[in-house]
């Protein structure tokens, strides 16, 4: 586990929004929402009344530390959301006594929609940018424009005035590196060209590990499975950090350039995550809180997806079938609105100079027949047992890399594959293209206007097996080796299926492209096309395992709703069939491979175990380590965190009955001792640890009790021996728990925390319990 | 609040169904899925191990009536779906041992995706039949066809030879009623017309009504406030019978025949639920479990939007949006599919002979520019305060015949109303066609073949101000009065809307409809119909509150990427302004208005309040009625269930030490006594009732004890007296409950039921906690 944590300070990031989205907002940010630690401080006297106890205080962050958590270590959910409760309720009380303060609660109360805005724009402009970056150096590998070097191919030639119509690819100012260097055009400098191409990928592909390697070990791999964690309550420090974005945005500008097969969609959701991230930090309400933070990441992921295919529908689906764990109503409207607004910013910027959000926007327009639903479902079943397939290799590929010496070279193995992929891909202009673009060219109408070769308008009769295989051996040679950038292959799994296809798709076209079936052509384009565009879904489906929101990113991308039926179909065929076969999606198999807690909410927990199969302390375990209310000294309270390693400790009224009083945390209690010892004057190792409210009788002579009622939550989640697992599993779930406390008659038996039910399902499932690895 | 219910015996159920999707299915699913109840005994034997306590046997239903409900009750969620896992476990271990027991367990896995596409090709099968009907019916009003009087206008005269192209709408073949009669086509008969067609209107309405009153006073209303109750856990028996089905399905022809502001679109939601749930009763999944049937009942809600508005994704997020309580992964992709089936039966079924799933299919292919935002979200304002106007009108219109002598004449009502629309609607065309067509005049595009006097090819320069006065009149009646369908105009709220601005949308085109500005008026109409369009929406915003799925259904109307923009400002913008004026949607202002227990789950509770203070028995009430685990003899039990109306105790140990053991439902309590007293031998009213699993030492001649260890429930909720209402209220929400025991340390102190929770809440929030009927 690579725990490099980077720190993410407040004013670096600040000049870093600073430069990227205009001073206005940010200064308009800064000093419209005060960021004053006052606010949130509590304003009740928890001494008026002594006998009635009160909740804990979770707002008095008096001693810096309380209420925070550790890295690698689970939220609670219901802890964080009490505290957003207490903090708006506080600002709304303050707002009838002052106009500030009914302003600050307005201002509060928008903010959410603000921060949407600003994810929206922010991750709109990034992944314009992305785009035009990656284009521009796509061609760089092949030559260069000599009206001005940031022109790309496509650009440099609009702007020429000798362009012809017949060749709008050619122009005297392109000039390809083999024509810049030795000054002529003759196919015989073919090679250098090649070498240039070859160069120019291993550079780009160089660049990209060293800088995450150097930089930021966690802007590796989509990030998908991760944000995932994240989304459930895992907490990993700088993973969305302002270094991760800078370093994911630039090599993945450089990844894509350097004609690896792997897209630009899975990493596009954690680079908005990230902006979402550091946005959030400008916002007290998000900053401070885990539980809000985490719904605006859900509403990030949305923006990933929506700048990533042009869907914004598409995008809350998948941020809620796929990414999600809490995914309030409040979230789907603020995702639904920050995705419209990345992809309107996205569509401003207008990347690819076709009033379309993606490149490879396809129009389905012919009608289909009932017939061909045969064949769709047929592709939906091939599909979903090519996914399958896939998560399989992969993770196999993985768990070799993770437990062999093959993980220890990454850079070398980035430069094998790069070189390998450029080697083969530069022959065939349809492998040295980027995939958007060979998707582009394969599936938009031919028009009199189009210069593409599939049109039929050019005739080339090039190499058909040739190529073919070459294009095959380089779709293996990807598929075996990854995409490269340092950790693995999968994690860039949907780019990775899009090429693997390609060379299909291909392959289908390459065969009609002879001379006999020009005619015929046209129409057998299109109908290769659709069936690829099938298999290509079904193929995605069974991969991610994602059905409406999958369909409703193709709805999208194809503009219409004709085939949605045929759509769902496939979908759904492959979904059930990849099921069939395995119950994980490749970013659930990823993170059961990574250790992470994950409680799945997709699958039930059917096993007819109860909460005392569970529980901890087991049968021949010592018993359960509790603290009483009162009558233990601060030696004996430390002595206990030294001896254990839990994250909390119940506290009973005495060791004899074991009845339950509530439950502290132990970086809580661990950072309130040591705040007593230096600033509580008078406090000595026998000083009474006293977790009630009123203080018992002692006797005068003794030193100061240290007072810890405040860190104690007097509610903890309580189940009887009895439950069934499969009701604490659906309670961890839904209320997103960490731990929970196991009683009968009363009486304090055990604990459960989220990790012991993870072990215990990993049990049951006959896997190894101790792959979890975190709490 | 009417209580009549209707009971759904299965024989006359499968008739119907017979009748309706042929035999062959039917009998396959009768013969393929076995009714017989022993799959359900549970095979373990609970007499092994004495020492260990066992979970309740929720499957031992040998005593019949253990584990259902009463009416006007809310169920238990963890209980039912304990039920549902303990069931699916059943028939897993069952399928290891025989072949027969394997292929059920198939059968049985794949009998929610067949009840899906049972329920999509019914309730597809049943919209078809509506629309053809409905317009059928409207035609009637006017005239009838010689051909055969089951042919509307429009098919008559499209068989008929003597059509021209000039007066498509025109044919020897059809027609009016004055023509039949008196013989004649002059103007001079246009009253004997106006007279049939009042005569007509009044006919059907008359039937509508007497139909409701005489066979299902639950067909009544849109019934979308009661689906989303029902869908939260509660019960009313027959709603969703085959009764409501068949007079809704009728009645509903018959309102919207008669020419009433009324529409489908709500009523589908409940016809398909009806379907929904008359089909679970061929699925013993289904039939025997409250929360298994309400995921079905919840994609069947998305069938019902897919079909009224032809949007299989816009019907899938509105259930999720708008009307479902419990939504997993699982209950959207069944959505999605059955919504899908659905859409497609309805498409084959082409009632509208267009290959379009609703006649009102709108096209807008014109770009909009930036600064078009402003009317948008001026119309966006202005629809959310409409919204919130129509909503309090609505509410206290309802609140004034639910309390003064105005509801006690409904037949009169509607009769009186029928009268008015139909007299005031006759002499404007515009107003005498049906909603959807009139929608579908105002957008489709014009063209050479449109016979539509509002592309100006044939030219009327009739009544402007003078129609318009009338029309606004009869939107006006229509509004004050009512749908006419028994209780009241509100529940079809979404038809009334529609209806209501057309009046609004007609105004802007008449004007338009003169001759000097025939050259511009194509553009204006565009222009005109794409605004009203727009204030269309986020009057429905402000109604019902939706946004996603009110922009993709909008979205799937119109068919096109385009607008999704403006359509979400507008529709945010109306969110907004009508939540700044009230928070409720007009459906869950019925809820409340009806005192119907639903829990809402948009809205946080925000209030400083412990569980103590929400829990039963307060300060000044007596005691706590609890049971003890052992030392109550049936007498006693019997004299505390006679003498309390709660509906369920808890069991503690003893009376002093008040330390939990479980807790009893009081349904199962009197069903078990009873039947022990009936059945088991030696019971009498001095015999000891154990809660225990062993029996206590006893003198032999003690008469035999009465055990009811089975029905109780040893994991109850829990919470401590400290815990915040906040918290107990998202635990109720999250989990489903409908009680939850409170303790401190250990001891029972008492309980908070959603009834207490919900009474709570109407306090805070200054409203009458008496308002809430209902447990």
């Amino acid at each position: 586990v690579e725990s490099v944590c980077i720190s993410s300070d407040l004013p670096a990031v600040s000049h870093t929004l600073t430069a990227l989205i205009g001073n206005a907002l940010v200064h308009f940010l800064l000093s419209g929402i005060p960021l004053r630690p006052q606010w949130e401080l509590s304003t009740i006297n928890w001494h008026v009344i002594c006998s009635l106890p009160k909740l804990i205080d979770l707002l008095d962050d008096t001693v810096p530390g309380i209420g925070t958590y550790e890295d690698f270590n689970t939220i609670d959910w219901v802890r964080e959301k009490s505290k957003d409760r207490d903090r708006h309720r506080e600002i709304t009380n303050k707002s009838k006594h002052s106009t500030v303060a009914l302003l600050f609660s307005i201002s509060d109360a928008f903010s959410g929609w603000l921060l949407m805005l600003l994810i929206g724009l922010m991750s709109g402009a990034l992944a314009g940018g992305i785009d035009i970056a990656a284009h521009w150096m796509t061609d760089l590998k092949e030559g260069v424009c000599l009206n001005g070097f940031w022109f790309n191919h496509e650009h440099c030639c609009w702007a020429s005035n000798e362009t012809t119509f017949q060749e709008r690819d050619k122009c005297p100012q392109w000039k390809t590196w083999a024509e810049l260097m030795v000054g002529v055009s003759e196919g015989s400098v073919n090679v250098l060209n090649h070498f240039m191409y070859v160069s120019w990928a291993l550079l780009f592909a160089f660049l990209a590990v060293i800088l995450v390697r150097a930089f930021a070990p966690y802007a590796c791999g989509s990030g998908i499975p991760e944000i995932k964690t994240i989304l459930s309550g895992f907490i990993i420090r700088g993973y969305l950090g302002k270094w991760t974005l800078i370093i994911k945005t630039i090599t993945l500008v450089l990844a894509v350039s350097s004609g690896l097969s792997l897209g630009k969609e899975g990493p596009l959701v954690h680079v908005a995550c990230c902006c979402a991230n550091i946005l959030c930090h400008f916002f007290t309400k998000y900053r401070r809180n885990e539980a809000k933070r985490r719904e605006v990441l859900s509403a990030a992921s949305a923006v990933g997806v929506s700048v990533a295919f042009g869907a914004p529908i598409g995008g809350v689906l998948f941020s809620l079938e796929e990414v999600s764990y809490y995914f309030p109503l409040k979230t789907l409207w603020r995702s639904f609105f920050a995705a419209l607004v990345a992809a309107f910013t996205l569509r401003s910027i207008n990347p690819f100079g076709n009033s379309r959000l993606v490149l490879f926007y396809v129009e389905f327009h012919t009608p289909w027949h009932l017939l061909e639903l045969i064949p769709f479902v047929l592709l939906g079943i091939f599909g979903g047992l090519w996914g399958a397939f896939f998560i399989h290799a992969n993770i196999a590929w993985c768990r070799l890399r993770k437990n062999t010496r093959l993980g220890h070279y990454p850079v070398i193995e980035v430069l094998v594959v790069t070189l390998l992929t450029a080697l083969l891909a530069f022959p065939i202009e349809y492998t040295r293209m980027s995939s958007s673009e060979l998707i582009s060219e394969l599936f938009n109408d031919c028009g009199l206007l189009d210069s593409s070769k599939l049109c039929g308008y050019t005739s080339n009769s090039g190499s058909t097996s040739g190529s073919v295989n070459a294009t095959a051996a380089n779709g293996l040679g990807a598929r075996l080796a990854g995409p490269g950038l340092y950790t693995a292959m999968w994690q860039l799994a949907l780019a990775l299926v899009f090429k693997m296809l390609i060379t299909v798709a291909t392959f289908g076209i390459k065969v009609t492209d002879l001379d006999v079936f020009l005619k015929a052509k046209q129409n057998i384009r299109a109908q290769a096309s659709k069936h690829f565009f099938f298999f290509l879904i079904s193929t995605l489906g069974g991969v991610t395992r994602m059905t409406v929101s999958l369909v409703v990113i193709m709805f999208e991308l194809t503009g219409g709703l004709e085939y949605i039926v045929p759509l769902m179909a496939a979908t759904m065929t492959s979904k059930w069939v990849a099921d069939a076969l395995s119950r994980e999606s490749i970013y659930e198999a990823h993170i059961r491979l990574n250790g992470y807690p994950f409680l799945e909410a997709k699958e039930e927990f059917r096993h007819k175990t109860l909460a005392t199969d569970v529980m901890r302390p087991r049968q021949s375990d010592p018993p359960l380590s509790v603290l009483t209310q009162s009558g233990m000294s601060v030696e004996e309270v430390e002595r206990l965190i030294a001896d254990t390693t839990y994250s909390g400790f119940p506290v009973v009224i005495s060791q004899q009955s074991q009845r339950l009083v509530g439950f502290v945390l132990r970086r809580d209690l661990v950072i309130s001792l040591e705040n007593a010892r230096r600033h509580q004057e008078g406090v000595v190792s026998v000083s009474a640890v006293l977790f009630t409210e009123c203080d018992p009788p002692a006797s005068p002579s003794a030193p100061p009790a240290v007072k810890l009622h405040n860190i104690l939550d007097l509610s903890p989640f309580t189940v009887t021996v009895h439950t069934p697992m499969e009701i604490v599993v659906d309670i961890f779930r839904k209320l997103g728990l960490r731990q929970c406390l196991v009683i009968q008659n009363g009486r304090l038996l055990g604990i459960i925390t989220k990790k012991d039910i993870l072990k215990h399902m990993a049990q049951m499932a006959n896997r190894d319990p101790e792959s979890i690895l975190f709490n």
